[in-house]
């Protein structure tokens, strides 16, 4: 049985306890907010789970083995540090930390310590998300590109960009989907509140290889659109979150390539190029919660010893990125090198 | 009566000679092509229309006050400026020519002959884009952002990347619909196919204003997509070209910002932003052919010495974003500028 | 202060505690159900509401004004009936009862004892229908057709057709949209499981005027749909329910008559019929959850002595046509007539 | 090399010819009208075909082997049993006659002549179609339903009602997808145009078996829908012909009967009906027109005795339901069964 406290009552905390709650091997010990009245319900639907309002209990409790973070970013850090170096276990809310520096840090205390570091990375849960990795795996050949939106109206953020807000979701599953690293990239965006954040952005990624991705991302859309493209050299992916069943399409479409024909004309490159047409096919797809996906596997991985899928490591990747963004935009869309995330010994 | 000449009848000549044929006041002359044999169908169809293979006796003919161009892009700036110096009115397909510097001198000899050069941006023809530069003009208030998707699969071009292929209609509806001219450009993308140009790129165009503007072409795509975002201080607009009736859609929503106020906390930032939603609206399109429209325009200008829609200069200001677009393209997304199109005095 | 009982907490009645738990002036006295356990959750949730599997410990409470009934549907008219008796105002699920006789001894009972009667016909209380009825009355002109389809795959009712399952909201809606009455209704179907009622049919009604209205249901549908057209004189009007915010879009197109003139040939015709075609606008609805809207209003009608908009004959209304329906389906689409529904004095 | 007449030069005549100028092995001879006008553009561009708006000439001609008939419903009759009984073999456009007398006369005709008969259902020779009678055979299972809506706004016809037609195009397709014939029919409709045919009818095919066929049409409605829906034991189909390439979706659904189990209490029957999820699957189509490819198939079977897919046969059985289904909906839905046609010795 593991002892879990949620930190932070907000918008997301509810779910992680609803969640931890209907976890098998969990016991629910506490929940942790500054603002005790927001708590009130849980004393009445989740009677043998405790509130407060003082962190430092939580870690020094010695039935709490593992701590969540659903905090505002700027203090995930500080606070899954300090439960890292209590000796408890940590899941933290994306992204994991609000720099390249504190999410390493946060990975090497982890690591030396031998805890579970895992980020909630939601989306690279679903039955849609995975089954895109599995397509990426073994049906689109060569990866060519990967194309997301992610635009909608609201909620403005005050803190940060619609890039930490938006974006960290494609960067997560691009994160799971895409088999190669990107080793650098830029970003556009806008600002149409004065004094706030970019509402707006659009994001390049490079690769190695020829292969290119975007995000797209929004908070003043007319419409919401979250779709990702991606091409490859045998089909290619539409993954569109808003369709009720069908959200990963495949179609068995793209271009093939005769050899390397001397070009001295239009009809030779034709030949050159030519265009597949077969069928689409959208596989079923499980259905259950993500989350609580999530939160077993975290379980387990306390348990057994194994590592997250999101772990720390992922959450640093996903956060240099942000970083490097957030550079670029400030610089109108200067390329910034991601330097490879160190090895811990 | 004008006399016409059409010079070229590939893919889109035969359009040009059908709706010369139905234009009032013109006289289609002759019909210029390399290829002899493809020509065959105009001798039945338009028994009164002349076919040749001699472009010289095309601009010698004193019968021919205006010749219609739709060529491969290489060959524009050449045949477009002898039959300005032969004393031709010239309408030329998009792009008017494949470099600045072309352009410039068919704008200049245009200019300093007062003959009519009109390029054919066909698009701004159509009851969508009109109605879309309507509504910029009178109901978004000012705009944020112009965001442009044209996606789909084939067709690959050898001689021009999809960047000159495909986002040149955005270049030209943009160049109608933005009151505001772009200070700046920015491009990334990639070619799949070895030894070709790129067959998928983004274009950030920059303003002096809070502006930004954003175009994605690609020929790898699995669905078609041709969608443009509008996002404006009053409202915002959505243009489907796939649409079959409501291609334009107009949405009363957006932010409001209320005053400067104190920002110390997150209560006082949510006062700041808050959301309107309001009526959506699909006003009722014409659905004349854009080139009949067009066509008669460039004979009417011809006859009363107005000046085109898409002008010369209209012509020029799109090629000089193309230019700019393909070197930073190669620059890995580096800012290019755009300099001011040089007056004629 | 309105004491309240919910009887049945099934799938709807914890609806029904959530939204009357949330009504000004309502104090939830107790709730009941022949299965304790799974009233369970009410202790915890809401501390002061009482639960009981005891039906007439809830009629002898004089504490408790109303009661609102959540059960099958053929226990409705007993329970109903018996919290009538009581001189307990009844709130009842759709449909108000399993007949038509069953459902006018209800409203009979309610009217000669002064009290309330309302049907849940929850989507009347929707932002969508309501300006759908708005519409119906200012916009559309004459109306020529009702037609909806509501469609999906499960789930399967052993106890009623699909008829009673499904129709019954359109049934309902129409009640509410439609100025007129209809007359006479026929209806085909069939079961595709052997012993079970029909999960596939079609209703026609038929009206004094030349309106026809058509409702398809269907259990055993590959996609959902939740549409309705209605077709006027002067606009027409597309209701989807699947629409995440453009539910209601109305057409200002139709046909135009042109007098009377005499018909001798197709060009004469031709004239005689004309089409418009302008712009289409979806208004912008309430979002407010229609129960909460639909329970303030019931309470409402209680301190009052209103009537409300779903009262007891406009559900014996609906059971009318459903029966009739009933009745025709088992003739292969007999028309059955509907007989005005009695006074009372 | 076999001659052909066309016969009828107003909205589909032109298609006609252009079609069978195609066909290989067909010399198309002369064409026919009343109004020779709008035949002036034949003279140019196929410079070898004569035109007359004598038809007995037609008749006459030697070179003429067949001729395809495309003139107003009330003429079918006369000009083709005319050309029969000259010998030729005969194409007509749906539907095949007026009424089933006349169809039945035909049919004897062409059969005690030994001639070629065919009936244009062109839609039975698209890709989709095809498709869908193919997987109707073989990925199905037993059919349950098959549901047609096909309705737009325009144009109104003033000779015949909407069933004749739009409903004909659907009544072509069953005969064509669904394995079993209808035994009986019932529709209802209404005319929103005082004097004139039915506007808007919904048509019930009846069946031996528990299958159901329904068709909506609507030449009054504010949006375009073409959409089928089957349901079968094994899988669903929908068939959506305004989807530009994805027509036919085939989707893994449906419920699954376990056994027949005695039915005491709802949980027992929750186990009888359960439901299957599984993926959808877009099959690519053909995109061959399918008019040329029925014109071939006509010329193939003179050639070699075969019999057309739309045979006369096939015509006269959809005029059979054209024509019951006009007599329901003059007796408000009123059941017509519908005869088994007679057997040609």
């Amino acid at each position: 049985m593991i002892g879990v406290a949620v930190v932070g009552y907000g918008y997301w905390g509810p779910n992680l306890v609803r969640n931890f709650a209907d976890t098998p091997g969990v016991r629910l010990v506490t929940v942790c907010d500054l603002d005790k009245n927001r708590m009130a319900p849980i004393l009445t639907r989740y009677p043998g789970v405790a509130i407060t309002d003082d962190y430092r209990s939580v870690l020094a409790d010695p039935t709490v083995d593992a701590v969540a973070i659903a905090t505002p970013v700027h203090t995930h850090f500080k606070l899954a540090m300090s439960a890292l170096m209590a000796g408890k276990h940590v899941f933290v809310e994306k992204p994991i930390a609000a720099s390249i520096d504190e999410a390493q840090k946060l990975v090497d205390e982890a690591a030396r310590r031998k805890l579970v570091l895992a980020v909630d990375h939601t989306f690279i849960h679903t039955g849609a998300v995975r089954k895109m990795r599995e397509l990426v795996e073994t049906r689109i050949g060569e990866m060519y590109y990967y194309d997301s939106v992610r635009v909608n109206l609201g909620l403005f953020q005050h803190d940060v960009s619609v890039i930490w807000d938006l974006a960290v979701h494609d960067l997560s599953i691009m994160d799971y989907v895409i088999p190669l690293r990107p080793v650098a990239v830029s970003a556009t965006g806008m600002s149409h509140v004065p004094g706030e954040p970019a509402n707006i952005a659009y994001l390049n990624l490079f690769f190695e290889k020829n292969l290119i991705a975007h995000v797209h991302v929004n908070w003043l859309a007319p419409v919401k659109v979250r779709r990702t493209l991606i091409g490859g050299s045998r089909s290619m992916i539409v993954y569109d979150d808003l369709e009720p069943s069908e959200k990963i399409k495949v179609y068995d479409k793209g271009i093939t390539l005769n050899g390397n024909p001397q070009k001295n004309g239009e009809k030779i490159y034709q030949a050159l190029v030519g265009y597949r047409s077969g069928d689409m096919w959208a596989p079923h797809l499980e259905v259950a919660e993500a989350l609580g996906i999530e939160l077993r596997e975290f379980v387990d991985c306390i348990e057994t010893g194994a590592r997250p899928t999101a772990d720390g490591r992922a959450g640093l990747r996903v956060v240099q990125i942000l970083e490097a963004a957030t550079q670029s935009l400030a610089g109108q869309g200067r390329v910034v090198e991601l330097k490879p995330t160190r090895r811990v010994a």
